[in-house]
């Protein structure tokens, strides 16, 4: 039960046309779970998930485990970043993942994103990709954790 | 026939495990969609359509129109602001939507995404909850949306 509520108040709200954007409570929420989620992040190599820990380590978020499965199939979709998140839900008994990837076509840079084991969206990072912003994968993957985290309020003080 | 080559070639490069991310050649071809486009941003009024077209100027990109869809249903997907980009394709006889609304559950953030008129996502930007940085809609609209033109390679001096 950890947006189950937030999400059936905020869709009254859309429906009746009150919505006025997010809430403190629906930010500190999401804090929540990724604080007391078991983290999970999909991925050939340990790199990433190395990098995403070092961050994590950062807001006193516990490390991520490495999580070894086939997402190859994901870049066929519509929302590759996506797509791989899911595929990590469906093999794993993680509560959240972060998963990396293509955001939409070929060309239109990367995606960092935070998952729950619903399948539902928390907080999200990009960038444009390598070739343009010649940057290592490293620097490139922290700084969008980092981001994505920040996005939801997360600050280092915490 | 703008994208299907380039999805065509990296998709058997992604089935060889050959893909090494994005080309050059793709983030032309996205750029140039952009360039070409008759463009519209969904919405209830035009304030953002007018943010958005200062930033398409920057960028010597011609004017989106504003169109008038009803998009309230969005908010209760997923991907709100995907879900919002969708239905203004379905509804318009646009090349290219700007959709922007939030990116998953409610307190996640807003999202702006670039959609051509086959529903595919070219390029996206996003902000955290106006409630944690406080600025302006306009403001953070017009981040976003040279965010998201930056992240496909437009420079100013093009
Ligand atoms: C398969 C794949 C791809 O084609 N493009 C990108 C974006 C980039 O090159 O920065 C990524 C992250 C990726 O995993
Ligand atoms: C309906 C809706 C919502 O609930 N939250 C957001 C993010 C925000 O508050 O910044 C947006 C953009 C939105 O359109």
């Amino acid at each position: 039960m950890a947006f189950e509520e937030s999400i059936k108040k905020a869709s009254i709200q859309s429906y009746e046309g009150s919505r006025k954007g997010d809430t403190e409570e629906e930010i500190k929420e999401i804090q929540n779970y990724i604080r007391n989620a078991k983290i999970v992040v999909p991925n050939k190599n340990g790199i990433k998930v190395e990098v995403i820990n070092e961050v994590l380590k950062r807001f006193k978020i516990p490390p991520a485990e490495h999580l070894d499965v086939n997402t190859n199939y994901a870049d066929f979709s519509r929302t590759p970043a996506i797509s791989k998140a899911k595929i990590a839900i469906d093999q794993s008994d993680a509560d959240l993942v972060i998963a990396r990837g293509r955001l939409g076509i070929p060309g239109s840079g990367s995606f960092l994103v935070f998952m729950d084991n619903k399948s539902r969206i928390l907080t999200a990072a990009s960038s444009p990709s390598h070739i343009i912003h010649k940057q290592s994968l490293e620097k490139t993957v922290y700084r969008e954790t980092l981001d994505a985290l920040k996005k939801v309020g997360f600050k280092e003080e915490m």
